[in-house]
């Protein structure tokens, strides 16, 4: 999907909610845990339930592969089932890969080509030649990892070098030598509050993927009073705040909920930004 | 496995090999690609061709992954059959995860009890607790990047903080509080030369994941010069050097030679060294 549809469909919808994916069957309902093939079954009501809400939907690759080759299966069938009857939703895989050139180029090949996702998240550490791989396929994105919504963002993201400047801001001005902002997005944790101004000034156009609004204690108004641009620039996620709003048989119906409600408050954030 | 016994098996094989199972269904000799089932059986004759001459196999998850679940399932295949028959191979998951804490966890519970691996290759730059969730399982391991094989290394990993230490050395020295050398090694490439005398001084103890050798460029001389410790402590990989040898009839023989000849060159440097 290239920006500019992606900025028509958050205007569009009033919305920048992604609904993260985290399909754990240790924790959706019962009725749906005991029945065949609940992983799918799940996330197409989820989906089903929160579409009209929401303009990204991001699997997160762990809950899939803990199950093998069963989860790697209902994972094809969600993303088909996505692109099938919500053609206008962004697809994120929640990957975290990077390796070496050629694996990253068979990782990018797996993502892009086999699951056809829009954009996969890539983690800096290995530099130019792990990211690059996943650049040049027309309409998909890099989401690069900057600045994580958990503790341990501390230990090497804060980092600053000789010159003063933390690690995350080196990841940041260096990956934008390698793709603009028409195929690179940044991870920056909800969490992360002021930080946002400090991104903001050297990530000024670039869509930012933000989770940690919900469950890790993020805030919205936060996120956006310091990462608001004028096309909105941003992806908020939530994932257990919205899947698991109720385990019981109106999970469905306790999603839709959740996500209305966040996209009633991205819809005033947008008005009051003038960006619908 | 514990400690102990990997330094036990490679005094008893007088090898240090690690062979790197990235079985690229594209790069497989043509009368196995066109067999049913290509992925395993090559494995399995890689294996029975190797195992004798190594203490390891890697499996790169990019190369399984990318066959989505038909790759996973002869992965889970893969690894059973090593386990079987070759009960001594200490099996690692080249994987590069690393991400929140209760997904981590989630990678743990994939790789450490459904996939059932000895190691996994974990990405340091979320920190602490995207690393911790694999720590704490008997005889398992968390094998950390440091400072790897590739030319992007030298875009963040050598970054100098206002103290003058690079990122791959705060990266040990932080790690080194989480996890003691029997249960984390740290990934160092062998293109890296005199870096390993580096290393040593901040990891004098810890066994080091060493790829790169062959392929990419780097020399296993140069890398036991200033990389061996008393009771070895590298691990040291081929992967295409070995499992492509030859692309004909004869692939698992020129596999046999290969790590035959690599082996030959590790037991000499384990007997200058007195290890053997």
């Amino acid at each position: 999907m290239k920006r500019s549809e992606l900025i028509e469909n958050i205007r569009r919808k009033g919305s920048f909610l992604c609904v993260g994916l985290d399909t754990d069957p240790l924790k959706i309902p019962a009725h749906i845990a005991g029945m065949p093939d609940p992983i799918f079954r799940f996330n197409k009501a989820i989906i089903d339930a929160t579409a009209p809400y929401c303009v990204a939907y991001k699997p997160n690759m762990a809950f899939y592969e803990s199950f093998g080759a069963m989860g790697w299966d209902a994972l094809e069938r969600t993303i088909a089932y996505i692109r099938q009857n919500y053609p206008d939703q962004f697809i994120i895989a929640d990957a975290k890969r990077g390796d070496i050139g050629n694996t990253s180029k068979l990782y990018a090949r797996s993502f892009f080509e086999h699951l056809d996702v829009d954009a996969i998240t890539v983690a800096p550490y290995m530099g130019q030649d792990s990211v690059t791989p996943f650049l040049g396929y027309e309409g998909k994105w890099v989401i690069l990892l900057a600045l994580t919504s958990n503790k341990g963002s501390h230990d090497f993201q804060l980092i600053k070098d000789q010159s003063g400047t933390p690690l995350f801001e080196s990841v940041i001005n260096t990956s934008s030598q390698w793709a603009g902002p028409e195929e690179m997005m940044y991870v920056v944790g909800a969490t992360q509050g002021r930080m946002f101004e400090e991104i903001r000034r050297v990530a000024p156009h670039s869509f930012l993927l933000v989770p940690g609004v919900g469950a890790q204690g993020g805030s919205l108004e936060d996120v956006c009073r310091y990462g608001l641009t004028d096309d909105c620039g941003l992806l908020v996620n939530s994932s257990r705040g919205i899947i698991y709003a109720s385990s019981g048989e109106d999970f469905a119906q306790a999603a839709t909920a959740e996500a209305c409600k966040l996209r009633d408050q991205m819809s005033e954030i947008l008005k009051a930004a003038n960006i619908i």
